[in-house]
């Protein structure tokens, strides 16, 4: 609730102190469990909520709807192909959009833009506030500190994180994939910066490697970081494997199973160089990434509890902005 | 509500008892009908659905949205784009895809799946209710029994002929069309083999002949059917002519003007031919197959009572899903 | 509520006298405001609408949602893919398709149909209420006094003149940019021929010039219109400068930077000629044809009272059609 004053938008990681995250959102989301487990409640009544997707994101859109339904709010209107749709083929701006938003009196607008800065621009013009669900991945060098990032992403993974093994503080964490290009990726190394002792392990192809603006950040906080072509060697020192998938859509190609280029496959022979109780974390979708042998795993989080840190972290922001007060 | 027991899924046909079909789900299926003529009532309060269509099938999309909205449900989410937008250009699973959803709490998922046999996987995966709104048609032998189906259907077709006819024992039925790559005619074939006395006629040409799997079921179940590529022999010895369109997207292709193929349209010809108090029935959309002559014939209840009894029969099975002991 | 004995559809412009408009739509939007304000209502609890668009206008589409929203009623089913997805490749008939959605009992449909007279045919055929959200511009001569129409964008751009002007009689109006195909330009020469002595500015170049059929109703109405290929000099004559995008979907395309053609942008230059209080209108999407140093004169109302305006008729619109009486 701090973290909005007078700022009632979501949209990068930065915007959120470690504090807020430990005492204001995740007691919150842990309180959103119960809610949900009684089928929601009514708080959020007669709030309602536009889901203006630029690009398909339907599992963030699920989420954000259920979250608002939970709550006994309303998704009044939602798109996902706002980008084809709602302009003439020069393409109405952002800007305009979300002004003629606005004035059809939305408590919130969920955004997914499909270039860079979308959300910053709309949080901008906008009275309502924009919870943004992804920016573009950069392809290039991005814009701004607060580009390419999925912040409501950020805020679910650590909440698993911290629901696995209470803190975050002394934590060593491999993230996997193509790290240039992963919105998530970005989002979540922002939200590490802020606690101490965490060691991060990038491990992707050297064609995929974390941007300079996200490593200069992580020493501006005094967080260690490695790099690595092969997850093997970082498995067994870890206490999160967060794997992601390839980027294609963003051009970065590379093929899992080139061994020459290194091991980025979380599969059987990663499960037996894991710690007993480390986790294994994904945004999804995953493709081929991840095996499927993998999924029993008592380890193996993304598609469980991954998924309800997401309704719940979801719920308790949504909760924050719309009835601080309740 | 019997057909649920440990099994809450719609999924094929074979699923349904006649018993069942004859004691539970017609008799609540004509309780909905004041239900709908007095705007609906509250009974699925509180429940929630998914609609997931990887296919666009828009017209079984609103109906069950309107079947859950009549009792006091909500659709929180709905996409008839899920096979473009909801993964990597490489494809998440359906399986993924499902236990993904069931972690956001849904009562129910309408699913429409574009591959073969997805509600059957959907099911053994989904704590959620799976109602089937349809598998892709087999261009090829179908993988099992229980594919290329669509049940709810199915379910509203044997429906629409009790409430004219009082019975479907000894009645005698024509199926004219796609009948090789058919959804509709599959399932409403093995409904049909529940009953007695029921006499099918096939009408196709020879390249769009019924299947094997359907006609070995009739067999086993002592159904008696003939195959004609005339539907002027036929229309003058049936209770009902079940008109279906040529599946173009699946590849079975002929011209209807085409006589040397046969006879496949219903037209004013064939009205005159047919029994006074015979039904014309087509699932839609109907496109030159019928020709609009023949929709103000009382005998047409494709526009009229079969989309009512598609109403009445998905409200019925999502009361019988969703709150049994109501 | 006059406007609807025995026809509760919403069709063209024509259907609405000077005294409706005036007696019964305006001020009945102007009691909408305050609703809006304070969150809504429930006039309009139980009563359900379909959003049936075959080409997508979002904006449309979203400020009929808010407007069902703020009233309590609900949009239960919504698509703007009504063309691609509802049919088979040949194409169900948009009759059809009306009369199914007719069995399922909807109070409202919002119609936005590709192709001509597709409001007019529908009304026919439903016993819901037709309202249309935009008929496809005629390329070519219309076939119709109602075709081409976007009924409900009339209403609301009149509101708007008469909120800032407080009548119509007498002002002077500039329509500009691309006149033989724009929607909105004929639904809001239609509606200016209820009033007295005004006059239409029609500024646009030689080959986009408004239609015949239009200009043949204005002069049945006693109304003076004057074409012009320079908003230079109209602009220092009117009331009231109506921009509209270019058409290009339609086919009919002009530079807007071309000066041999004339001169169609607003931009400063123009604002530095409009009369004191005059204001600026478009339906939107604006692109181009409005320069974005114009949007914070208090003359411009295209991105706020124009909103405001069209939330505020759509809304007294469904009171008149689905709660008369109350």
């Amino acid at each position: 609730m701090n973290g909005f004053d007078g700022y009632p938008h979501v949209i990068y990681a930065q915007q959120f102190s470690r504090r807020w995250l430990e005492e204001d959102l995740f007691p919150l989301a842990r309180q959103m469990k119960p809610i949900g487990d009684q089928g929601g409640c009514d708080m959020l009544r007669g709030k309602r909520a536009f889901s203006w997707f630029y690009q398909a994101s339907t599992r963030t859109a699920v989420s954000l709807a259920m979250a608002m339904e939970l709550l006994g709010g309303r998704v009044v209107f939602s798109t996902e192909n706002a980008r084809e749709f709602s302009s003439a083929s020069k393409g109405e701006t952002l800007i305009d959009t979300i002004r003629v938003l606005n004035r059809l009196r939305p408590d919130v607008i969920f955004l997914r833009y499909d270039r860079e800065i979308g959300a910053e621009i709309a949080a901008h013009v906008s009275k309502a506030s924009i919870i943004s669900a992804g920016d573009r991945q950069p392809n290039d060098e991005p814009k701004s500190p607060y580009s390419g990032q999925h912040p409501t992403q950020g805020n679910l993974d650590v909440f698993t994180v911290v629901e696995r093994f209470g803190q975050i503080d002394g934590l060593k964490i491999a993230m996997v994939g193509d790290l240039i290009n992963g919105r998530t990726v970005r989002s979540l190394s922002y939200h590490l910066g802020k606690f101490r002792g965490v060691e991060i392990y990038y491990v992707s192809p050297p064609n995929a490697r974390m941007r300079d603006d996200v490593k200069d950040y992580l020493c501006r906080h005094n967080i260690r970081f490695t790099e690595s072509a092969d997850l093997r060697e970082v498995a067994p020192k870890v206490n999160v494997i967060y794997q992601t998938r390839t980027q294609k859509e963003c051009g970065t190609n590379f093929d899992r199973n080139d061994h020459n280029l290194g091991y980025f496959v979380v599969d059987q022979g990663i499960l037996d160089l894991m710690k007993k109780d480390a986790i294994i974390m994904h945004p999804l979708p995953r493709v081929d990434e991840i095996t499927p042998e993998v999924d029993d795993d008592p380890r193996a989080v993304y598609l469980t509890d991954q998924i309800d840190c997401g309704l719940y972290t979801r719920m308790a922001l949504l909760k924050m902005i719309l009835a601080p007060k309740v």
